[in-house]
């Protein structure tokens, strides 16, 4: 699978990556955590992160650089989850 | 790569597609949808639906699995907070 195949892998890695961007700036903003759930950025942030090491393992850069992406962002919600539950 | 990076591979599939579960079970319960982004369900829903369509034409039928399941919890998210963002 080659041309379109290929772009519509790259435009699905784009788009679920780039989704958690306004998650992060909507939980930044408001410090409105009570409706985000914990187990799913517990589960989610170690299921990426086995994703980046599949993709490093596989040398298959473009998983390895969306995953990246996706961890990091993933933390900082899971950080803030974390910091300001209770508040 | 086969053996262990194919189990690390469905490992990182697995938690990241479950992962949703507990995010729909805390909304379904709680009704709390304030500090869920509409942004972020609704970009990553269509990112899920691109990686089903890249996988049904690939013939990769471990992320036709995946992304399907995805979607449905993603749908689902998706469908509460639009149900109750006013309430």
């Amino acid at each position: 699978m080659a041309g379109w195949g290929d772009l519509l892998g790259y435009a699905a890695a784009t788009l679920t990556t780039c989704s958690f961007v306004p998650q992060v700036w909507h939980t930044w903003r408001s410090r409105d955590v009570s409706g985000i759930s914990l187990g799913m950025y517990a589960v989610f942030t170690l299921g990426v992160f086995l994703w980046l090491c599949y993709g490093w393992l596989a040398g298959a850069w473009p998983i390895v650089v969306a995953n990246a992406i996706t961890l990091s962002l993933a933390l900082a919600i899971l950080a803030m989850k974390l910091r300001w539950q209770r508040a």
